[in-house]
């Protein structure tokens, strides 16, 4: 679900209605409302991953953002979320709908950008689809990818104890992370194949509502640690100068398009991961921010105490 | 491509640009350019089938269509597309792109209309993206597909010779049957598995412009025997009615949305394959209704003589 959809009717409540009602078959290992479907293909140690997404101008990206930029995007996004599966991209079908001001060489420029990712991650590009969306330019991406069936990680295995874990920084991704992002594939992998990850999502809604979908499908709580949630630049330059109202921390929080790994794994785990994941990924970030709870809920905990998030994945504390 | 295209700059000219520079790998066995993407994904006896495809409301509906007829036609086309490889559907993942005033009922019809038809194949609904287009609604589907590595038919395969088929009757469409048609997938099987179909596409932008993809992907040219065109009812009304300006000749040649299968085999098979039909499909028409030429271009054949269709797929008679 898009953090973008209109406010007037509850989304989630939307999804909510329609997901038990989807026509189904044998084949669905985990149906809609993962970060993937996953798939049993018939082959022996793997399952196939199927996800569609879409970004809109105006809403993921605006008129002037350079068409390689909107490409990259587009497919990145499909990618972290077979990397929130612990998967790997195979192929990827593009629907282009396209204004009625369309450029020839805006068109060619974002296959430009679609295409040296895609090549990045050897994913085929394997059909192009276009259409008319007379406002604005619409792009929709639908990807598969396989993921062996021992290391497929869904958002619903979290268990109270868990450690929570998160890639990079969070944050302040208008500045221009949410146009330029490298989906966390080979760190997804890496993770699947060397711990036991309970469970994982790539944070397009941002930690604090991404945090929820985890909990919510693996029905346990969450305490945060306020101080060791990871902000990035971005968000401190942006709340200083006023680009954004939020305070850096509120920015963590709630920002979408982090498109950074979000996951939790057994306690006893968290040391040896931070001992290795140092060795194997000297240059990106990687923090414990806070453990899973029995009782259903999100808290955050701070040398002040604690505070629970409000029901919209946002805390308003005072900007300091 | 869609028939719904702007204009502006020539649509075929854009693909035929782009196509070449996609992103591949090897599992790519019929890449971007057929009715669906063939990939080999490693089963011994099947290949995987890959496909997207968007409705647009103004374009391929109206704000007034019935939502479960929106949502119908949304899947039959994809599903239109998988039979015309000769296939069977697997799976699909939808992404609704809402307006500023989205309903929740109008949501939860379509997905009715699109539960129902995948129902009716086993097709599973795994994703559920849900966006937003301020201005109107988008409802892209991806799906996937698998066919029989034997069976599998592609639209490059004519030649010369080749005794030329279609399903149904054609034309006028946009009295309703754009909506409700059903895609012809046991047709198509069966035709796949009776006999050597050479090629086939299903018709989307209409026979004469459906008929050239064929024969371009073919490198052939192809004779139409004008009397033998099978004119549907609604065309005729229309055209006695103004409803179009269009011949009922005309409207079966270049009206779009059939969602019949064109095809072409061996004329040594002609008549087996018309026999064997009548049992088989005793309630749909099957026409032969022309022959594949080694001269390239597109020829109409009647009583009158000879002529050739101009380069829009589109014949100016005068309307009798």
């Amino acid at each position: 679900m898009d953090r973008a959809l209109p406010q007037s009717v509850n989304e989630f409540d939307l999804i909510a209605r329609l997901t038990p009602t989807l026509a189904t078959n044998p084949s669905v290992v985990v149906p809609a409302g993962d970060d993937c479907a996953v798939l049993e293909a018939g082959w022996p140690d793997r399952y196939l991953l199927f996800k569609t997404d879409a970004v809109v101008e105006g809403i993921h990206f605006t008129a002037d953002t350079e068409p390689r930029r909107v490409g990259h995007k587009a497919l990145a996004r499909c990618l972290s979320d077979i990397a929130a599966m612990g998967g790997t991209p195979w192929s990827a079908v593009v629907t282009l709908a396209l204004p009625d001001d369309w450029k020839v060489g805006w068109v060619e420029e974002c296959y430009v950008g679609l295409n040296t990712l895609a090549s990045r991650y050897q994913v085929a590009i394997v059909g192009g689809e276009t259409t008319t969306n007379p406002e604005r330019l619409l792009l929709n991406i639908a990807a598969l990818g396989t993921v062996p069936k021992d290391r497929c990680v869904s958002r619903a295995g979290a268990k109270a104890g868990d450690a929570i874990f998160v890639t990079g920084e969070l944050g302040g991704s208008l500045e221009g992370r949410h146009l330029d992002f490298a989906p966390r594939l080979s760190e997804a992998q890496w993770l699947a194949s060397h711990f036991q990850i309970h469970s994982m999502i790539d944070l397009s809604d941002g930690l604090a509502g991404d945090l929820r979908h985890v909990l919510n499908s693996s029905h346990v709580g969450a305490e945060l640690f306020t101080d060791s949630i990871p902000i990035s630049r971005a968000a401190r330059l942006r709340s200083r100068s006023r680009a954004s109202s939020k305070t850096p921390l509120e920015a963590a929080l709630s920002d979408g398009e982090d498109f950074e790994l979000l996951f939790t794994l057994a306690s006893k785990d968290a040391v040896p991961l931070l001992d290795a994941w140092k060795q194997a990924f000297p240059d990106l970030r990687l923090g414990c921010i806070g453990k899973v709870t029995a009782a259903s809920g999100l808290i955050l905990r701070s040398k002040q105490g604690v505070q629970p998030l409000n029901a919209l994945g946002y805390v308003h504390f005072e900007k300091s």
